[in-house]
């Protein structure tokens, strides 16, 4: 089953052809490797084209993005080749789909040139190498899933923005137009000062107002520097435990995604980590078994503290 | 018994009658969800009326705001008739006062118009969000019940910061009465100098004193970011903990709280906590056991130390 | 045993009497708190007297003064008396010594006025708000006692430091001899950069000399901030789990060092602490155990990984 | 075995000679504790030397810089002779290499006076306290070891980094030259940027070109705070996580590498680790069969749920 998520070229029976031929270049690790030496030289082409004074080098700059373009098309072309009579199942990923466009766009009539939006697109392009390192891969997922565990300490901090952001243009919305004339800049102004650089300016000219306004400074900092630990704190523990678990099944599923030989995985990865949960689910159980087992006990001491406290 | 807790209402041999209607859909998720989509309007229309020139727009905010008023009171009344002939318990849960007060403030006399306190009662209604939030509640109630734990480094903090006020009073009172005139000044100046923004200029102050004042703001830093990065630090490991044990037993207990159809849940969420408090109780003395019965071991191991360390 | 450290009075056999009697005073709850209160108070006068103009508050300040002085007294006779006949053991804690100290800089001849000593010795009353507090004498034991973990970061920090203000003024020393001028402005001035406050400033110092001294900051930035924080999560992780430490044992031995009713405390609990160390290493020998008994299970995984890598 | 390794000298076979008493000093406590000193004084010496007005002292600090010179030749020798017939075995240490580099640059011709690499090198000697200290040579080594568990992080940051370095570029690269002129400029504003403290300016600046330009700046801080802080907690768990395992090591092999008294130590430390490693396998083993052995129970809750979720 696994060897359907990883083999999406033509079925076993087929005789092996063009398709498979490309599904197993593609897959390879050389053509890997060359790709990301091509988009790294893309890169270090990109940085250089930003000084002005480049002299005769920069028709050899021009002649190297040509070159890459023609890589590029060539890869992304090889790529759907494997995909043989489907290669509507290219743009089922993601990444894929972000390839296609960076790629594609340099077809566009009307962005040759210099223009903006190729010159983003262009710099885009470096990007792909998250996509072709399968460690950056594992951190950008991992960072990405731990978002939704930080969920409600954002929205507890953003609730708290605004609230502060509304008092501030109560309190100094008249006196300070420059930093809380409106929402909009009073939300600026205490973003900034989550750096702490702003701190000391703002807390003298809030007493220029009036000492109490040492309130609102203070209880802002204290409160929000300790929602924003939280926060990274929680993203921090939450991804490193993603981590942790995605390496673990790495390691109890050996060989698995990465010798590209064709021959089907052993284990899959995302069974694997269901009965990691599994496991965790065992040991609560576990956890309510001792307490049974042992409540006399429990409630031994437990009486023991409250004879103790109700003297 | 958790019914009781959860439906506040008429008790269930009365026929169900205007009140358990009320009761029924004040604890919807649709009246919930409705509610928190006005609150979120609001802090909206709150934060429009900030920008100076709107034209033709204050009316609409205007015509909003009243509609808002209209809708909190009728939300305020159905939760209020929903504990039928008890409207006295209505108030025995902190955010119903919170609401009430927020709401009810618009019919007192004289404030009326665009009035400081007014103001801040309707920024106020935005903190409501918090109430219908679930998961909000619970981060909030962790941080708060996360700061006992942290009152001893909190207190040391304190006596630091004052010590050092009085010393820094004693030393600069004379030559920079701007920072350190009184102990105010003094204690404002260490408070700011916390962020370490004003580090460099506080140092090159001193040091026109005396090259001795080093030591005073070395060891100020050094004492207190360490201070301050124990008490952050046992912040979060509390409340991370808290939210832990309170996310554990919500798995234990399926449904809990969730589905609000009259009918009682099925495990205390108190009453769980209390027992995973005995579990650790019970681990706690397992260790004493441990200790016991493997005393020669570790008599044993002990001894062998003393004979290496009095070679 | 435990309770010669505790009761440092008068042997059991003696018949009790005006010893006796100062020792259960002075270790009474009342008698604590009250010097709490005493001590707090004096710190808010000592507050209050850096304002200039207080007007006709001064003499009482100055009479209160003086009534702190009388109770201080007071309580350090009434400490020196519990121990009977032997007054020197009175000064075997260090707290103790601090406290007389403290208190009897008053009858020096010549500190009468407002000499800076006796005031730095007024201000220091206030630390013995740690004494009487066990909260805050747990922290910072358990603060004192982490230093020890970590003294192989801070040496290391030291050398860096010290490594970089040399090399800072062979680099710097000849043209900005205000920063760099001699090794001790050199160390202040990397000190002061560890804020990362003036990390834009010395950066646009150092590209108007070369930018190769990009190198010097960016490595002293990334080198140091790691290591500094490196000391604080090793210093805040010591002292958490001695604290857990020394709370454990504080559950084990209930009313231990509480009650205050002159009995003997039950535990020590300084054995105790010994116990649990006991009981780690009885852990690490289950772990060796376990280790022996399934060394072929381990093996087996071993040689699997070893014939996979050697493929 | 470990005897090889910690004891370079002659065969156990050989008679005992002058190889074997150079050995044995070089190895003794008191030698290393000699050198430990005389690298101090020197970097004391280092550091007066810097102050422009010595006076007379300038003589004395040059007579102790030949002296260091002469010990430190007679250090390295006294250490190469230790090894006898094999010399050559000296230098496949690095930190034997670094030793001798930074002493023997003295007798380069043309390094005498007050050549820069020769102060550099003079410098260097300061970081040979590390080799001499094995706790500052543990933290070293953890440091070093952890560094390969965050080259992802440190990747991706990199990537981020010069994506966003070319954005600015192509966003500010005409009107702001001196901070986005070219992908150096804006990298290294980018960087002084991870501190924060040019935040407040680079936003009012970007303001100036557009409102949209906040985007930029936010979600740069946003992520690159995230990863900075994910690095230097990998950084961190992973260095306390390897001085953990090494301390256990040192503790189950005592006296290991410790009484340098010639007799080969019990205990290897690599092949402890090694086993340390074997252990965890194990657990991890024992993982995989709890999952198997309950997999009914983890089922059955696993059943449950989803009974509960599909109501």
């Amino acid at each position: 089953m696994p060897a359907v998520l990883r083999r999406p070229a033509a079925a076993p029976s087929e005789p092996p052809g063009v398709t498979d031929r490309f599904a197993r270049v593609v897959r390879s690790r050389p053509f890997e490797i060359a790709i990301v030496v091509v988009i790294m030289a893309n890169g270090v082409v990109l940085g250089l084209e930003t000084y002005a004074h480049l002299g005769g080098f920069r028709p050899a700059l021009r002649w190297l993005e040509w070159s890459f373009r023609v890589i590029f098309v060539a890869e992304i072309a090889a790529r759907v080749l494997a995909y043989g009579r489907r290669p509507q199942d290219f743009f089922r990923q993601g990444w894929n789909v972000f390839d296609f466009v960076v790629v594609a766009a340099i077809f566009l009539p009307g962005l040759h040139g210099d223009s903006a939006l190729l010159r983003v697109l262009r710099v885009a392009r470096v990007l792909r190498l998250v996509r072709f390192s399968p460690g950056l891969r594992t951190i950008v997922a991992a960072l990405l899933r731990s978002l939704p565990g930080v969920g409600g300490f954002l929205a507890l901090a953003v609730v708290t923005l605004y609230v502060y952001g509304m008092a501030g243009w109560l309190i100094f919305g008249g006196t300070y137009p420059e930093q809380y004339g409106d929402i909009g800049r009073a939300l600026l102004t205490l973003f900034v000062l989550l750096s702490l650089e702003t701190l000391p300016d703002l807390i003298e000219q809030g007493l220029a107002v009036s000492p109490w306004t040492l309130l609102y400074y203070v209880s802002f900092v204290v409160i929000t520097v300790n929602l924003l630990l939280n926060i990274l704190i929680a993203v921090i523990v939450n991804s490193m435990e993603e981590a942790r678990r995605l390496e673990m099944t790495e390691r109890l599923a050996p060989g698995y995604d990465e010798d590209g030989d064709g021959v089907p995985d052993e284990v899959d990865r995302i069974a694997l980590t269901q009965r990691l949960d599994d496991l965790r689910a065992v040991i609560a159980e576990l956890e309510r078994e001792l307490r049974i087992d042992r409540d006399d006990l429990a409630g031994r001491a437990h009486r023991d503290g409250e004879r103790r406290a109700g003297r």
